[in-house]
């Protein structure tokens, strides 16, 4: 067998991630032990809370150590197998880390279902905690109900684009944030959002006005500082905020910038909730059956942006979730050159 | 009849509330029309709130316009009346404004019962919407349980000290934060709290980690700013935070300072929410009963801090509120001389 290459913690960044922050490892692939297998990566799921787990100390998960692969999720297919579930050619996804090739014992590691007409990278994103997060924030923590008016920010990104969706055929009024018109576009053209509002050109406070009259009954965050401040100013009476990131803080070196108005939840009757999605891990198949119908009836559009490449662009391509360049869930396929 | 004395608002104010902000007026007693009756006021109380109201825009009631007599909650004994409801002689508790007499129709107004076997000035309190507030915000918003560990910010104030004597009658570990030695100490050895923070001579955050190594439950606000963010950061899993207040901040002219821990809401999957009493006028009388039994059982302490002057100290004692100086519930207490 070949090498592998992995990206290991080498810093903790300051600010945005740099490419001096990681280590970039070659090793033999690994042999799989009694019960283990390996599998070689096919496709990296890159995420903002990447950001997170690289910063030290308490947070929802524990962080990335110095040192250790950075952790991701994937899809790849089994190439050695000592596990009696997992044969060669399975193809799997999981927590498998930054890296060509990972060895598992199975745990967390879900099987691809083959026949369902959906493509693989769905798993890490629609079928995968992507969509996970985007149903259970909305319907669970967010108590969206049909009728109701929703606003969500970084609304062309992964999580975003599918919280906005899901909303819609729910029967909700959805308006999107986002940055730049090409994106804005594309929410209301492609996704069939009611509106969207570009903060790049737009005073984002005057168009909640406009597009929310009535009020927001679900502002779904994924973005904190100045867009959750304008958020919180258009609450509707009993509304919910579904904290679930913070992309414009995560590189923020004075920390995060907390919500100004947010005595605008006293005044609204109010509750702004955060939650993390593996909390509700016994509730996933109940989701993924309800995404994968949707997604095959084309009721939800599986937003992808995925870069092929080798694994050494891994820092790069990372950077473009911080940066707005990316619409939709970022995927790094790899290809086995350079 | 004698002439009444009347606080109206002059100027909306920048930071504190000056005397300046306010137009002493002069008026004949009115005489009551049919279906109404005149109140000589004996107390008023004074709240944080106050403050609030002083300003214009959107809030969760409409501002004191300028040129209007200041709201403010009273008890007094009707002295004039053509309502058969509110005879001559009759003690009632409203929102009669800061003066000496008041007009009414009776909307809104409650009658003192002199059997109760407690003072009159409780209605402005424990009986009032001080108490209200408390039992509201921590049974209900709060969500709290026997056993849980509740945080209490402003814990020397009126609905402070009350929801922390709450807390501990049901069997929970309570913890007050509140300014000077002397005010930690009463809340220790008069009212029963397991711990108070001195916030001006003790680091908050520390000390917050001292005395609720497992995590806080229920946060039950009143203050905002620094003490705020430092309580974010002790958060149990599943936490509430209850947005009661932010005495702290009504007075800024910068605008309020937002919690910048608020991304601790995720990692806690816990949720901050604000109330507004008035929302459970149709529990008020559950609320009462209770109250009052636990008062009478000399279960809660009614911790008042009365100030016994003519209406023309009102401005002057309102700054009270703000300063740090009072402890439990303020009262002006109206005595007949200049």
């Amino acid at each position: 067998m070949s090498t592998n290459r992995q990206y290991r913690l080498a810093h903790r960044p300051v600010g945005a991630a740099q490419e001096t922050d990681w280590d970039l490892v070659t090793e033999p692939v690994p042999d799989p032990g009694d019960g283990q297998f390996v599998v070689q990566l096919q496709q990296l799921s890159l995420d903002p809370a990447m950001r997170g787990w690289m910063n030290a100390g308490k947070s929802y998960i524990p962080p990335v150590e110095i040192g250790q692969v950075m952790r991701a999720y994937g899809t790849g297919a089994v190439v050695a197998s000592r596990h009696p579930d997992f044969p060669v050619g399975e193809l799997v996804t999981g927590e498998f880390g930054v890296q060509e090739y990972a060895l598992s014992d199975g745990r967390g590691v879900r099987r691809i279902d083959r026949e369902l007409p959906v493509p693989t990278s769905a798993y890490l994103g629609l079928l995968g905690l992507t969509g996970l997060t985007a149903y259970f924030g909305l319907l669970d923590v967010g108590r969206f109900q049909s009728g109701q008016t929703v606003v969500v920010s970084g609304a062309a990104g992964a999580v975003g684009s599918t919280v906005g969706q899901i909303a819609k055929l729910h029967g909700g009024r959805v308006i999107g944030i986002a940055g730049g018109t090409e994106k804005c576009r594309y929410l209301v053209n492609e996704l069939g959002f009611d509106a969207a509002i570009d903060y790049k050109s737009e005073n984002v406070r005057q168009a909640l006005r406009a597009h929310a009259p009535g009020g927001v009954d679900v502002f779904f965050d994924n973005v904190g500082g100045d867009i959750l401040d304008d958020g919180l100013l258009r609450l509707a009476q009993g509304a919910t905020v579904v904290i679930c990131g913070a992309v414009s803080q995560y590189n923020s070196t004075a920390g995060a910038q907390g919500p100004n108005n947010y005595l605008a939840l006293l005044i609204a009757r109010a509750r702004m909730e955060g939650f993390v999605v593996t909390d509700y891990e016994d509730r996933y198949a109940e989701a993924i059956d309800a995404l994968a119908q949707w997604l095959a009836d084309g009721r939800l559009h599986n937003v992808e942006d995925i870069v092929h490449d080798s694994i050494l662009a891994f820092p790069r391509t990372l950077t473009r979730l911080f940066t707005g360049e990316n619409t939709g869930k970022l995927i790094l396929e790899l290809e086995r050159m350079a």
